[in-house]
């Protein structure tokens, strides 16, 4: 029986998998400065036995006489989802994942020491190397899988990611969105400071038990902090991480409901499929759906906050009197738009264009049409056109920083942005199927929400590619209409 | 170049124990509840892929071209342990191995389910399919190793382990042991309790200022809370967990210096052998001589304790005019004799005899002269023997007290005495070398305890037996004979 065969790889695989998360987590929350050294070299071999698992002559039998059995629809994907991990790892040369692997982490480390000096001169060489060997990579993904170089990179994030889906998407929101943005700006109220003493303790708190409130299970799960808020884990044993800043609690609340989105989504994933690849979350498109859908579509809506304003106030022990503190000035803290450098802190409204911008430079440097010493001037010419901000010579606002290129990650953007509409998408779908639940929200009730998505997305993990599955959820085809729709009503109208 | 080649598995060996390691650690102190089940797989794969490599021909191949090959003292002790693992792991049938691995992981939960309600009959069943798997298991390493079964099993936790020369040793302490109790008895003074307040955060605070001070080194390791202390980790991320009560600071204190023994002895092993089998620590005695080292002969020294007093007192605002925080009554505190039912409370003067206990039964069980059955009747009689108590139908403060037999541990607690009389036979050898330490600790210096250890015990990792390495560093065969003296000069004397 070969595919009794498969499941016993799969389990391992799967062990590695469980191994390489903890192992993760932990570099980014427990270990000491000492350890990184020993945790990178024992990463780098579990993935090799990773990499040497999924690329056997026996796995690769074992799926051919696999072709002649009968298989449930889990059993077919997860043949599908070895399948074409074993065609991605067959492409590209060991030698060369090791000396991405090298290159990735001297450069994260350069770039690390030189972002706060604003050092650009420094970092380019490593930069260099990282998108040079990138592209090799790229190049050899495409041929394998008969895509273009950047659609080869983007599969690795999301599979099925295309180029020629996102373009006009894109285009479309680079049309719409700055107009909008104006139009956002013009009607917005002053925002009034929320002041008052946020210890980091109570800010823990708070989000121990929004987080719980909102369905996240921790007889299953943990929160802890970190530098930059993550969500890792496994079915049962689903993380999240979030950050506190002295001044504002919002930031931290936040960060909370979006990687409880992702945590939620974990938790949800299919039980009796926990150590298969076709039980793992769909590409993080999706699972960025997910944590926007928490964030975005339930956690800065009116009623939500309506939910949250009385909560945060008792429990951060705010004065009554304070004009701050109204709904009003809550509702328009929470939500207020604002053109800047930093993609991060961005608001609803601009994060698109930040992603585009990344967007077209990836896209123009995997295309041979622009150089990594011309990056920093395309940067500023972008987001002068985009956002109507100059980064000359301010490198640590401008191409230093995100992390992602720095670490070899390219083709990751596009997946905010998507995963922005899906959410989108999602929630109105839910909502023409179970009704409006504002009222739910203000009463701190989210069961049929985490309902829906449980039975509607989570439970059903990688069986349907994520597009097939967003069509097959929300009877469209994922699309920027609702998206833009939901953001028209609350900039413009603010009426959600 | 065959020893080439075994490098490249043992860096493989290496991060699967690097990954066991902290998944083990992550499951005592960081892990929800609903995460036992998936870490219980992922361990059993990961185990089961080093069983594979570890018995693979390949290997085997390796390790005997290898005898043509000149090698270096690393590269041979390296060779001797994988040939030694070889065998171990050869000797028992991977069924065997799994059946183990699931009746204990039974055991174990129905002897946590139990032991507060002090229920042997719904316990025995499990801990009979746990001793005769165990047994089965020492039969087959018996064979392969040519050594008794307890022998057998012995050898698993401290190399080189016999009972041949466990037994006369043994026989002393239970023959000198019992009047040596009775004389520090007639002689203690009355304790008064130290009572205070004792917050959880300042335990905390205490024992990592403390532990600092002593020597570990916090950019390579980290401390948290764990249900029972322990220490694991590698060389640049080396851990301790310890536990707080609330009326008492000292047992904190207490497991903190042992705990720390450990993890400095796991940060002092050789930088340039930590992906290698000669580069981990010797056996369980050895380890234990090291907490031991700094709990017993540093910590609960005279000259420690006119040091850690004042910091106590301070630390935890002690009013002035107590009677109980006196030096004297400190020291008296520190340093309380009494026969008790508990093990792991146990003073440095029962103890041996609680190990004894357990030895007896185990060799007893293992020799076909026990049966489960009459494990709790044969305990009573010999804690009735040995301390002049009786558990008759207390089985929780009995045979039901330790994790260890309900894990499948058997031939382990030798361990816990050996160290002890390791421990005092290393501090006199270095009182010998390096003079009398007790200005230095009294003024919190330890400097040289340390650089003696790191050269003299942590450095050489597992190059040499843990017998042979004591004999080299005392200039003696272990013995009891300086660990009596220490007990006599300590409890008898109160001159040390």
């Amino acid at each position: 029986m070969s595919y009794t065969e498969i499941q016993g790889i799969q389990k391992r695989l799967s062990a590695l998998g469980h191994a390489v998360g903890i192992l993760g987590w932990d570099n980014s929350v427990m270990m000491p400065p000492g350890g990184a050294s020993g945790r990178a070299d024992a990463l780098g071999s579990i993935q090799e036995m990773v990499h040497e698992i999924i690329t056997s002559e026996e796995l690769g039998e074992h799926l051919e006489s696999c072709e002649s059995q009968e298989l449930d629809e889990w059993q077919q994907a997860n043949v599908r989802e070895l399948r074409h991990q074993r065609k991605r790892a067959a492409a590209v040369p060991i030698d060369l994942l090791v000396a991405i692997e090298h290159a990735i982490i001297e450069c994260d480390q350069v770039w690390r020491e030189n972002r706060a000096k604003n050092d650009w001169q420094n970092t380019v060489e490593k930069l260099r190397e990282v998108f040079n060997l990138t592209q090799q990579k790229a190049d050899c993904l495409a041929q394998a899988l008969s895509l273009s170089p950047y659609d080869a990179l983007m599969d690795e994030y999301e599979p099925g990611s295309r180029r020629a889906f996102i373009d006009p998407i894109f285009t479309r929101l680079r049309a719409v969105l700055p107009d909008m943005i104006d139009n956002a700006l013009a009607r917005q109220p002053t925002v009034l400071p929320l002041s008052g003493d946020f210890p980091e303790s109570a800010q823990m708190s708070l989000a121990k038990i929004l987080s719980e409130k909102l369905g996240f299970d921790y007889s299953r799960g943990r929160i802890d902090t970190s530098h930059h808020p993550f969500s890792s884990g496994t079915v049962n044993d689903a993380r999240l991480t979030t950050r506190h800043e002295k001044d504002s609690f919002l930031q931290s609340a936040f960060a909370t409901f979006h990687e409880t989105g992702h945590a939620m989504y974990t938790q949800g994933l299919p039980q009796g499929h926990s150590n298969e690849p076709a039980g793992e979350a769909c590409g993080m498109m999706l699972h960025e759906s997910q944590s926007l859908f928490m964030e975005m579509q339930v956690c800065r809506s009116n009623a939500f906050l309506d939910y949250f304003h009385p909560i945060a106030r008792e429990h951060f022990n705010v004065n009554g009197g304070s004009e701050a503190w109204t709904i009003e000035n809550f509702r328009n803290a929470v939500r207020k738009v604002s053109r800047d450098y930093i993609r991060v802190d961005a608001d609803e409204l601009t994060y698109p264009l930040h992603v585009m911008l990344r967007y077209h430079l990836e896209t123009e440097f995997l295309a041979g049409n622009l150089s990594i010493d011309d990056l920093p001037d395309a940067w500023n010419e972008q987001m002068s056109n985009l956002l109507g901000l100059s980064t000359e010579g301010n490198y640590k606002d401008g191409v230093m920083q995100d992390t992602h290129w720095f670490t070899g990650t390219i083709g990751y953007f596009p997946t905010y942005t998507l995963g922005a509409l899906a959410a989108a998408q999602f929630f109105e779908a839910f909502v023409r199927e179970c009704g409006d639940p504002a009222d739910d929200f203000r009463e701190g009730r989210f069961e049929d929400v985490v309902t829906w998505l449980r039975e509607n997305v989570h439970q059903r993990g990688r069986l349907l590619p994520s597009m097939d599955l967003i069509e097959k959820v929300t009877d469209a085809p994922l699309s920027a209409d609702v998206f833009l729709r939901h953001l028209e009503k609350r900039y413009l109208n603010r009426a959600s």
